[in-house]
């Protein structure tokens, strides 16, 4: 490709957090960078879109080869106002993160990270989602500069067959760490939710979501093996989620 | 089963809409009921959870095998609050609708409703989502009724595999014009995005979210092609989004 490619950046944790702010400095020097992310996080979002009041845009930055702006609408509210109103056309490419926290295995549904990504490549567009094993605020994206270059590289070589995007999750180790980047399946998992129950000033009862992830896939092939074992997980995501054609069959003849 | 069964109701149209009042109607005779729906209308939630503030339970109604609470939450929220606080224990099954709209084709990832049932699935328990093909208020629900029975019924009796929920879909025309129950996969879809640029009254811009769904899936074994057809649409749905085996090989090929 001559023409330095157009690039869609977003996220869920919001346009202030370091997790964008890193991935925007890894990846400007791939094209012309027009970011349009969340103006406050929004993360467990998923794939929410803003239909009971209007969204705002807002300009922050305006350079060559490079946009900024705010929204405050989801992750998806982002894409879709970058698409129509801000870049008039779809972009070549689309890279959502760096997320705080991990989305591999059955954390992709509640992503608003990934939500994004699917949004892209239900566009046509080859969209991928990076995301850190740290929670933290100030967690250190320094060691996923080469990993996130080097599959922002491949992308741009190689596009993304239809209907697919990446979720790309990086262990919370040194780069020198890292023992190398593993294409896999999605681990099977689950969150076991407790609540925090607690009663407010005036004697009603609320309750605050807490809860750990119990990983149940044990595959040596899957994503959440994959970081536990200090690889890099890259597993393809397709937007059909019809079950097998066996399964399929096996309900049809119910009727 | 001797015993009757203890199913969760819940929707995303909130606790009041029509859609959940016929629900609950329809599927009341087959168990020990529970409804746990967000207390106002939450199309267009996704899988969101709440994690930025705490969430509210309220008893409507507590009678013979029948409660009913609302949640200011998600309806994956609700699902969580009524796994855990509420039933305390898994129900043998989850039912979530009737959804005033479409879920069908790649609706399903912007859907609550359907959220609801795939939460259920993570959880092990057998979970099918109900939609109509009726955005209105006011939709007509009494067509759906023996379509929501006779599967809630199949499902009573034989169960649902592992990791496997169901997504239905129900054509918005009179019972006697319904051809039948299709089982089918996903179609492949897309919506059309726009938005309606406006200025507020201190000259500010803001945007309102439209947009037209697009069916690009063309198969005769497709859900939309059902639905288009009179037929009702039954889609077994799984919670592995991970692309076909020959799409993680080409993608391995490139590290």
């Amino acid at each position: 490709m001559n023409k330095k490619p157009l690039i869609l950046i977003t996220n869920d944790d919001g346009v202030k957090s370091s997790g964008i702010r890193a991935l925007i400095n890894y990846i400007r020097p791939y094209g012309k960078v027009v970011v349009v992310a969340p103006d406050r996080p929004q993360s467990g979002t998923a794939h929410a879109v803003t239909i009971a009041h209007p969204l705002r845009l807002d300009l922050i930055t305006k350079e060559k080869d490079y946009e900024e702006y705010c929204c405050n609408g989801t992750p998806a509210d982002c894409v879709k106002l970058a698409f129509k109103i801000v870049m008039k056309r779809r972009p070549d490419f689309l890279f959502s993160g760096i997320n705080h926290g991990t989305n591999a295995s059955i954390n992709i549904v509640y992503s608003g990270t990934m939500a994004a990504v699917l949004e892209g490549a239900l566009a046509g567009v080859p969209s991928v989602g990076f995301s850190l094993s740290n929670y933290s605020l100030n967690a250190d994206f320094k060691p996923s500069e080469k990993i996130v270059q080097t599959i922002v590289g491949k992308v741009i070589e190689h596009g993304l067959p239809s209907g697919i995007c990446l979720n790309v999750n990086i262990p919370d180790i040194s780069y020198k760490s890292i023992r190398g980047i593993k294409v896999c399946r999605q681990s099977e998992g689950t969150w076991q939710e407790d609540f925090d129950e607690r009663e407010d000033p005036n004697g009603r009862k609320y309750y605050w979501m807490k809860g750990v992830f119990v990983n149940i896939g044990n595959g040596q092939d899957t994503d959440q093996w994959a970081l536990d074992n200090n690889y890099v997980s890259v597993v393809p995501v397709q937007l059909d989620l019809t079950a097998p054609i066996v399964i399929l069959k096996s309900i049809k003849s119910w009727f």
